[in-house]
């Protein structure tokens, strides 16, 4: 991985070549999440090749996080070291050529070596989207969690903006997550009802842990459905506590929306 | 097939059974259209074959009309007859249980022994979607066709509009689709541009010939990126021949919308 402390200098260039920034929207339906692992499909194998095929040397691609086997992105942000002369609008005409149709490159871009995917990142936002309706949908069963019971909005909301500002999220991170510390802080955090029923939460914080959008989306809905009271909800966020939260709420409604450098 | 002139009486029924109208919503991508075929995947085939199942016996359905490989259904009407004594709730049930998720029921109810989904239908409505911007979106890929050249709307909503009434639509049927008689009445045609360029094209009419709705949008595709003229478009219609319209659009934009009953 590199690091993030370069400074651009023509020296550094020389020894360490370019620095590319790619920007990617993908339908993670059909793959094993961002992360390349042996034997399975992902996001980040498929790229790595594909550039690899392009520039000869296969790339290290560094992203924004790992998204979850079957989590989307609509705006997804990597980057990669590459000591390649192939510019990078041909590059991005090049991949979204050889890579599949559930992959798009939207932007290809230089940017200084001190561009580094993760550690640059000031903010990232996710979206996840609940089919609130009786009658399940066929065109959003990949991309929306059905939910039938009607959904209480002003009670979430509650719990949404309770989950605003800086706190201790040890309660919605599953485990396999390490020690890292659990505190992040949550710059917004609001849901709309849009037309036909979906309702979509948006959070955009410094940074999420292990699962925690699903974690904190499946104990929401509990709040919405009447379940658990708007204090429980309070109560889990203070207990620091995985144990005390709801289900994980299913893959297929996240979609990492934004991340902002 | 039943003949649309039985009348609805207790002989009848005795006889016959009774007639159950399905109102079905399908994800076309994953099938070789509606019609049962021999060594296929069909949505025709996996119900009937579901329906058998349930009521012990292979139903025969009768739909509004056959969508292609790859169309989708928002709306689509069939019926069969049949002996069984399960109602029409449970039967949606056990059969929304059985079927695909790219399948819904979405309504099950008797109707008069009389109803035929294909011969009473008073008229069937098709939406065709459209991406029309540059960069095309993973998530749309099997509900709209990418058209990256910017569409004249005005242009476009000329030649649907000379659609409308009685025309003999020979010049936009594709061939193979037997003898019978080309003339149609097209209720209404008209386009919409949604946010995010999505074009949608809408058409009401008393029946379709084959391929008759993407022959008449990749002709007027030609016209909206100025390929070719309105005029152009009013020759191809009076010339009722086939060889004359522009190329088929693609079937992955196409979506059996509504039947009028």
């Amino acid at each position: 991985m590199a690091s993030p402390f370069l400074f651009y200098s023509e020296m550094v260039v020389e020894e360490k070549g370019k620095n590319i920034k790619l920007v990617l929207e993908y339908d993670g339906n059909a793959y094993h999440g961002w992360q390349r692992q042996k034997g399975e499909i992902s996001i980040q194998g498929i790229l790595e090749d594909k550039i690899g095929v392009i520039t000869g040397k296969r790339a290290k691609l560094i992203a924004s996080g790992r998204t979850d086997s079957g989590v989307h992105a609509l705006h997804q942000v990597c980057n990669f070291l590459t000591k390649t002369n192939i510019d990078p609008g041909s590059l991005k005409k090049g991949l979204n050529a050889l890579t599949p149709p559930d992959i798009l490159i939207k932007e290809a871009k230089y940017v200084p070596l001190s561009f580094h995917a993760r550690y640059s990142a000031k903010s990232k936002t996710y979206e996840y989207r609940i089919l609130n309706r009786r009658e399940p949908n066929v065109f959003l069963r990949h991309y929306t969690w059905h939910v039938p019971q009607k959904l209480h909005m002003a009670k979430m909301r509650e719990c949404l903006s309770a989950l605003q500002g800086r706190h201790d999220f040890s309660s919605f991170r599953s485990t396999g997550s390490g020690i890292s510390n659990p505190v992040r802080t949550m710059i917004l955090a609001e849901c709309h009802l849009s037309r036909n029923g979906i309702i979509r939460i948006v959070f955009e914080a410094d940074g999420f842990l292990r699962h925690m959008v699903r974690n904190i989306v499946g104990t929401i809905v509990q709040v919405g459905s009447g379940k658990i009271e708007v204090e429980k909800f309070l109560e889990i966020l203070q207990a620091r506590d995985r144990q005390k939260a709801g289900p994980k709420a299913p893959a297929q409604g996240l979609f990492l929306s934004m991340v902002r450098y």
